[in-house]
């Protein structure tokens, strides 16, 4: 089997030695020769502190792989047969800014949801279709595995500006897959889930153990046990399962349960501890940790940091198309009529078979009225957004926002708006002329 | 010409004068013999007072009319080519407890909008698929021409639910061509719409006068000149325009400027003096003014109450079918693909040219996003809501509630529907199973 | 009123005179200034002949209309409003090498359908697209009136390939018009059809005198009365009829009856007597009539010619475009999901409603399959004749040819098209490369 | 495990010694403890030479199945978890008819596609939706696996017209990914095929060896290599591969080159040899070897009879059932929009995921038109002859083989079902009324 050069673009990211555990656990079936960690300027103290661990990890399993760390990202790219973008443009303070500035404003402040998901992907997409130039001219067959949030928003601006091979991914099915392993105490291959949607707002509108449908039970069951760490969870009341008949994520408390999410966030806000708080002071945490030089295993307070299994959902599409099992994962492709009730060209968040060669998604049968409304809403808004982040266009960016469904009016989506830009000027410059 | 019977369902309704004087001004050309009122024994003053009323307007006009009024809904449909819908199940009292219960909830009380919408659809539409049935074995070939309100939602509950050949109408589209026509001082004629839409949701994406397309200067004009009376004006700002590049409609207030209205009508429901309050009051004095024995014609006061030009909008509609005019008049008829985004089976607010024996919607060109997210996730509401109404299935309900974009969670969707089960129950038999 | 310039592009054609007299009528409502009449060299004694008559007949209508004869193009289409294009590249000679390479390789040869009226297409289309790049310049508000046939092939290309305003327009709806009219003795007017299709093959779904449908008294009774002069009649069956529950048009007996038209051909051709020899022979004569320097009107023979009521339908829909009327008249336009089971992007030929700035199709309903399926090979089939018109791909052709019903393998399409090429070097430069 | 009792409808037929051996091979992964074979009384001799060469060939296998041969539908299907259809009604001697009249006749005559399919399919549907009618009642859990020709319409058919779970299966899929392994020396699991199409008319548009795309390969190279035994090689040119940019199957050549598959069954009418006559000599050598007490293994000469690996499409799709392996197979299934140009509810013939409770069709990309064409109109052929087949309405059943591009008009079409409706009376009671 060759061997194969992997990029991972956001290196320098806490999550990655989740990616360096995962790569050593398949090391004999993969043949991995080189993980390039590449990061920018900004971030070559935190890239340094993730190299050291990551030499420390490999070395400890006597796992042939090299561990490249670097600030040129064409040099990672170049030759890699996967490239792992994982970046958070502005870094966790611009991400403190999309909440504040959204909470202050009455409304909901979340990384990938309504206006915090928003601010982020207009600055993500540039510096994205970025990284595909590159890889367009020094990696033309590598597949880009995108991870950076919003994914699905992202994704989509990849497919629709860009000729690279893209898929998005997410540890939302990974984890649905675990939680229902774990209740009904089987292995995770004896699971099938039906998934409709669009990312971080996927349904499960069908569910086999064995072969068993299991939707049933879990309608009228307990309700508070598929959530992930990183969003708050309220749980969800029987009779709104039963009468939704399909399984929300956890992202849908945005949607169905607004005010209670709000409230929580206003009394974060008025602490100084919303998400981005809580996450800053845990990846402080985690770097003192990681520095131990001592340390070469991935430590467990990783695992607090929120997304679960995302290592595992990326081996395992790595694992998929470098093998080519022709395994189903979900994942974050272009709908092509998958979902008929949706545009051909948008990402959509489906099962799909994959291929070496080729990600192909299952066709999903017609969606019922109550996630049909609101996944072909927040789609519209993901169109717009894209449109938004390439263009550079300001009514195209304050119709994004008015569109959403949290936010409540014009009004409030330009003050929004103006008061992003304002600090997040340096990553918007289309915006600016 | 063969001589017409039109029969009005809510004959008693303050409305009727404005048709009664419509009907006398085309009667030379549409030699109408029987106009037949009908109401409920509740609405047996009102309609007696609407009766002599129009007896005498018909008398002062020499038109050979005659005037019946009655309470048997049968007897008045019986051979009718025409009959009009204007019911209001619950009469005001029940209005102003969809304003007053969803205000207090926090979410915005509208009669035709949102959770006000929602309720007085459920107490109507099985009072309308009675009506269809009496219309089905007594008038087979009559049209139904459906006035009654939220007049896209009831239209598709009878397109759904009945083969009796139904046309929904509102004062929206006929507002437009108005405004327009006095804005550039031209006929009505020379007024060109292309609208995109449902019922109290349409845009205008072109405008033509005399040929020559008017959108661009509308969308940076002024902005506050085409509301109609019965809605709250705040104006649009040209910002919002030019981004949306398209016109909305009155209606779109309660969603593209949620926050500014709700917060005016909480001052509203703190004064006791929402829109039925004022509606209550108007009614009050019309009906005192109607009284006057003296009155032969359709008083001033009536433009006060709204729904300016409903009755010019259903002469024209009565004119085309009667005189197979082939006209185009914008009106709520079964989508069959028109819009291409929307399901082939739901309601639709487009222009339609207008024969005797058919109605049919002209084709509308691809919807922008900003359009298409609202237009489809208010639209899939409408479709539960329907569903709701026939099944009576709480559930259906409580999803359609909880998909509108005014209601901001399930546990408020449920908590808005238990109020008004309460006080509805009488009109909801379906639901108390 | 403004006056009117119109262009007729390949005025020599001996359906001029119609045309004229068609304007000489309307002259008091449509205030024409000008026709210019435009034809190439090779054409200009027929041109200086029609010219002529036409000169004479304004005379002696007393009407003020200027006719200019020219082989300048450009100066004809400078500043027209109306652009009306009837050429036959290649001239009737081609024709009649298409009808006899098809019909000698054992395939039915026509002017419009099948491999003749591909071949037509292939030679047309380049010529028209150069025209439409003169109407860009240097008259970009004209509307394009395209009676060139195959008149469905040659609008798609430019609905295509070009922004020009362009309708495309056929005599076959106006004669199904006339025919019931005339069985029904009413005026045009009080007949309403519902037509589904595309050029030269259209289906009528539903046809209302005065408001009644009368569908089920044709398909039921005698069959043979609605045929355009200038295609064969065979009449159709009752049962054929009434099990495709839709009344076909003429050209529809090359599909439904392919062995009887073609041994009729066959015959045509040992007899060297087909359609071209026909017209050529009607066309000699005619013009031997126009010389006649005492000839001022349309002369009786020009019927026998076929077209007829071509020149009412032109005149009409410059009419209504003229003035406005938003009648409704049936066209071939941009399909834009109107008939929903076939690309947005087509050419159809439906009822339209005509405004001076916009035609817009209506919606048709849901297609049986009977008529479906055949509408859909068809189409195909033009879509490929476009794609091989404009880029000169040999593959495509043939896959064009081969697709098409009435071309019974590859085999053959590949040696009709290699034939042909080989006539039509001249016309087919694309091709050469 | 669980397990299996396995009913073959049709158990006489001269294939199930494929099948026996298919079910003996994997006897140690699926553990079938009970095949049921059934027939009609016609067919007891061949069923009963039948039964006892598969207990001779289960008994040197030591394999622990029983075989049971009945005439009784009911019994057999009771508790049957698989339940294989692969009957003939009419036996061979029908389809002799469905041949002769058809070339007398002048057009294709063949066992699935054209007026042969055609009048198969009507005698098949009605027994088959008898069969389903037991299934439903005896064994409403169990899998249809419909084996019986026409495949996609007698499927559709069943999804139509009854909820039992069907899928139609073909060997026509499984001789590609034979040919290509064979061809490129690989695996089976190393060829992938992206297939679009309908039973007996599948294209290959993409092809892929271990991840590489192998498609420009084949459209250039030779071309005779990928046909099935029983039907007529007549192989394709390189020019006709090229520009159709896909891989027709064998069926094609029925459409593609018509002329010449006419001219050899002409050939082969007129001396009394047709595509029956040989099979029938087949059949009777085949019976005759199988007698031979001392025979307990497939016999060598059954290869012949064509139909290769239809065993092995039949175990593979058992065994992915079963055991839920979650595998790609190419098989015949509602479209549920998979492939957008056609109808929802239509069988489709493309790769799915077999899961153990459901199977998923992989979402299509968009048809070139050379494709779609085709595939459109015999699609609605095959709509038109279901509905034929379950109405018994003649209109339909003329219709449909109008339809048909291989019936050149409405009289040939009345002409042939007349004469096959009168050797088929005994088989279509519904017709008869």
């Amino acid at each position: 089997m060759e061997s194969l050069k992997i990029a991972v673009i956001g290196g320098g990211s806490s999550y990655t030695p989740e990616l360096i555990e995962g790569i050593i656990n398949v090391q004999d079936i993969l043949n991995v020769s080189e993980i390039w960690l590449v990061d920018i300027p900004e971030g070559q103290e935190k890239l340094s502190v993730i190299e050291n661990l990551s030499k420390r990890m490999v070395e400890k399993a006597k796992c042939p792989v090299k561990i490249i760390a670097t600030l040129d990202r064409r040099d990672a790219i170049k030759g890699a047969k996967f490239i792992v973008t994982q970046i958070r443009v502005g870094q966790l303070k611009m991400r403190r800014n999309d909440e504040y500035i959204s909470i202050k404003n009455g409304v909901i402040g979340q990384e990938t949801t309504g206006s915090g998901g928003f601010m982020k992907a207009l600055r993500t997409i540039p510096v994205m279709l970025d990284i595909c130039r590159d890889i367009k001219e020094l990696a033309p067959d590598a597949w880009l595995l995108n991870f950076t949030n919003p994914a699905g928003i992202i994704t989509e601006a990849v497919l629709k500006h860009s000729d690279v091979k893209v898929v998005g991914l997410c540890n939302n099915p990974i984890n649905f897959y675990k939680k229902f392993a774990r209740t009904y105490n089987v292995d995770m291959k004896d699971v099938s889930i039906n998934f409709t949607g669009i990312n971080h707002l996927i349904w499960i509108t069908d569910l086999y153990v064995k072969g068993r449908s299991k939707i049933e039970d879990i309608l009228k069951g307990k309700s508070d046990s598929y959530e992930a760490k990183n969003i708050p969870s309220f749980g969800w009341e029987s009779e709104f399962l039963q009468s939704l008949r399909a399984i929300p994520c956890g992202y849908h408390k945005y949607y169905y349960q607004t005010n209670q999410v709000l409230k929580e966030q206003l009394k974060q806000y008025r602490g100084n501890e919303t998400r981005a708080d809580q996450v800053q002071k845990v990846e402080k945490e985690l770097f003192e940790i990681y520095k131990n030089p001592n340390l070469n295993e991935k430590p467990e307070a990783l695992e607090q940091r929120g997304g679960a299994y995302y290592s595992e959902a990326a081996i395992n599409i790595i694992k998929s198309i470098h093998l080519d099992t022709k395994e189903i994962h979900t994942l974050n492709v272009r709908n092509n009529g998958a979902i008929s009730c949706l545009p051909n060209d948008v990402s959509i968040e489906v099962n799909c078979v994959v291929e070496s060669h080729q990600i192909t998604p299952l066709q999903v049968k017609e969606t019922a009225p109550q996630i049909r409304g609101l996944m072909q809403v927040v789609k519209a808004y993901e169109e717009l957004t894209v449109e938004a982040a390439v263009t550079g266009n300001r009514g195209t960016a304050l119709q994004a926002l008015t569109l959403h469904p949290l936010i409540p009016s014009f009004d409030r989506a330009k003050k929004i708006f103006d008061e992003m830009l304002e600090v997040n000027e340096q990553y918007l410059p289309l915006f600016n002329c």
